[in-house]
């Protein structure tokens, strides 16, 4: 795999055109906080392979088109080279462009305001990059989540945009207390699945697969880390007693394997105590998740991530408070 | 009352139990910024006496295991020991146990969600003193407002979790034009004194009486500042024109009773400008009170302490613009 | 024009009540960012002429009253005597007695609600000069905003304040197809300058004619960025379909002009890059003031300059990635 890497930074060493591609790939894969070409190609093979069988494979062009937007965007106003190869600049933009598109229904209008948001969440990025935060919290999807509430808030006023309801989640059956164990445990798997994939908007099996091989490419760590949250997020929700479709559509598994992933891989090094520290990260997600279900519905804007960013904005505290120990002894012995 | 005190202190130094109870006491005096074992027992007695005289006594169950539990989670993640010997790492987990198993009823569930709560509040604070925050107000109930609100907020879309309606105030008599002013004078000192119990959820006299005593045994000035702030919050309160069963219920009387306090002893050393600075702080207090019911109602969240942290937030400034002059001469004098 | 500011700064140099006027008229023309008197003077007049025409004398006495009070409270409270000529602690301070006596009626009671809140939006600003922000965004009309918010949705709980609905956006014909093009180019320009007037919330023809000289006195840039922001708003309100009474009552226009003058020849030194960088800040205010159109009306309370300051907060980014390569090298030609 990293032959494969190597060879490709190689080529893009010596390709304007390659490097841009694969600037936007890495900004597809830091959606899940990879900053790997391969991670992202496979993001968008999964986002692609949903919105087709979904029939909405203009969803996956506004995404791209609000990547590119963004990307340029970043170019135009001179963003740092060293964060927009590590395609920093790119995820906001592809999130608010599906999104967008996912909610507002295909069109040219739509499209073009797709990509002003994903110029717009780009600019913002880099506003939040410059700004000193007084949280320091590392990832900031605030752009992609403030934005396209904004974006989508405003269409309602808009008689030029089509600004259909948020589409209800389907009703799926409820698990069935009868039904045979392996029929559950099936059942149980598909949740999961559908969990990871949700991701990008869509609940496919094979989606959720390509995002699991997207990340493994890049972290193995990372790629078991979103398995066990979506575990955590499906056990969580069936305790408290969410309802049935939501968990089984996926929609509270988004945010926890956002959490997971990044309590897990990407705030602190993987260890027990860490993975502890992200368990019960997830489970406030969850938590906060139903929360903001409550007071968004009204509004008729969806959570998107802005649970993650609540537990993060709760639970991110010091690396010394969180890792092991051990870790801090060997990393001082190292020092001078 | 130093001397049982100081009595105190050693048996504390020698004994691991006895120094976790004097942290958990103190976690509960610093409710009204007290530092002190004997004000939070004594907030803890007017708690109790209000919680059982009300029906209510897994009120009190639930605001300490919540605290129990934060100073636990302060202890886990390594939090400084400076901060969790000084309670600060347990009023915002006392009161959002109050506050869930108030809000919530009781029942096991609601328990262990007041008990996880109340880790997560910890956490959060030992992330807020960590952070530079951009406005340094000093006293933070962000975490109990937030977190309460988020954890009320999920309750309502988990069905293993019972959520009833919030409790309406109770219809109580309103000010009758023609009585005479002696019913009239005790009505008034009902009111005031049904004001500071509100802190603690509670509006009975005893409770408030317990409360002024625990402040009085750690501060003469802070006992004083909440009298008087409970007496400018009911005064502009009917100046307004404010519900008469929100004032006579003391709704109205919680935060100011914390914005006197906070600004007139504890932002600030207590002076005769620091008093007519805290009074204005006061009066803001009680229009935000009105703005944050106006907002909340349809959401079904209690304003809680957010009155008191958005008056703080407005008008929480340097010392130096607030202090007489005098004081920072002599200070001045005393440095080298 | 410059020798009659400098004779009367001699006067005011000389004179304790003409410096008091001075600062004050300083406050007024900071409502869109002119430190200098004589545009206070011509906004004040612009205000004037609009509340009289409107018979609505009060705001206008509502304005200036709390305009000196806010002067007063920065006195009483020792902020840098800088600031405080500069007019910075007064525009925060007319905008929410403006806005007050606006939508609260004429009242006593409601004067003296109205200086209150402009000591406490005078005191939020002190507040926030001195703190450390972490967008550094230059102009915070913040206090306005949110001081508005709170004591407006306040007074809906308070019985002795009269809170009106808020008042309905007059029914104006819509642009009529078949109309000449002449009339249309006349109904255009009409719509422009209500944009620009409804800085003070009045849409006179005569009150945007004094606004822009007001801008030209002091900087002739600022004129031509406000025709440009108004011309972008009303086209980009247009292309997206807003209701036609909001574009002609020139609601759609208040924010866009703030932020066309602010990108365009305050944060920013005027270039073309500047502009264009400008130009894309008023779109996204449009769309800004249509999401808080949406998210706000239900809670009646106006978005004011919210749209303004939520541009400022996705867009605002450091100098060297706005203004054009050229200005930073012979800057950079002229240092040592």
């Amino acid at each position: 795999m990293d032959r494969v890497l190597q060879s490709w930074e190689h080529r893009c060493a010596a390709s304007t055109v390659l490097r841009f591609i694969d600037i936007n790939l890495r900004g597809a894969g830091q959606v899940l906080f990879q900053d790997n070409p391969l991670s992202g190609l496979l993001f968008l093979i999964a986002l692609g392979w949903g919105a087709i069988a979904d029939g909405r494979p203009h969803v996956l062009i506004g995404g791209i088109c609000a990547l590119v937007t963004g990307t340029l965007t970043a170019f135009w106003l001179r963003a740092d080279e060293a964060s927009i190869r590590q395609g920093l600049y790119g995820y906001n933009a592809i999130l608010i462009g599906l999104a967008l598109t996912f909610f507002l229904g295909p069109s040219m209008t739509v499209l073009g305001y797709a990509m002003l948001a994903g110029a717009v969440t780009t600019i913002a990025m880099l506003g939040t990059l410059n700004a000193r935060m007084p949280w320091s919290v590392p990832a900031h999807t605030y752009p992609f989540i403030f934005g396209t509430w904004i974006f989508l808030l405003a269409a309602v006023g808009f008689s030029g945009i089509p600004s259909e309801a948020l589409p209800q989640a389907e009703e799926l059956p409820a698990l069935s207390p009868d039904a045979t164990s392996l029929q559950r445990i099936a059942e149980f798997i598909s949740y999961l699945l559908s969990s990871i994939s949700q991701i990008y908007f869509k609940d496919h099996v094979a989606s959720a697969l390509f995002i699991i091989a997207g990340l493994a490419v890049s972290s193995i760590a990372a790629a078991l880390f979103a398995l066990g949250g979506a575990l955590i997020a499906v056990v969580t929700a069936h305790l408290y007693g969410v309802e049935s479709e939501l968990i089984s559509s996926g929609i509270q598994g988004f945010s926890p394997v956002l959490t997971a992933v990044a309590f897990g891989t990407v705030f602190y090094r993987p260890s027990f105590r860490v993975a502890l520290y992200a368990a019960l990260a997830t489970v406030v997600t969850v938590v906060a998740q139903s929360a903001l279900n409550t007071l968004l519905t009204p509004l008729g804007i969806p959570p998107l991530s802005a649970p993650f960013q609540l537990a993060a904005l709760l639970l991110f505290i010091h690396k010394a408070n969180v890792e092991p120990v051990e870790d801090d002894r060997r990393a001082g012995d190292a020092g001078p």
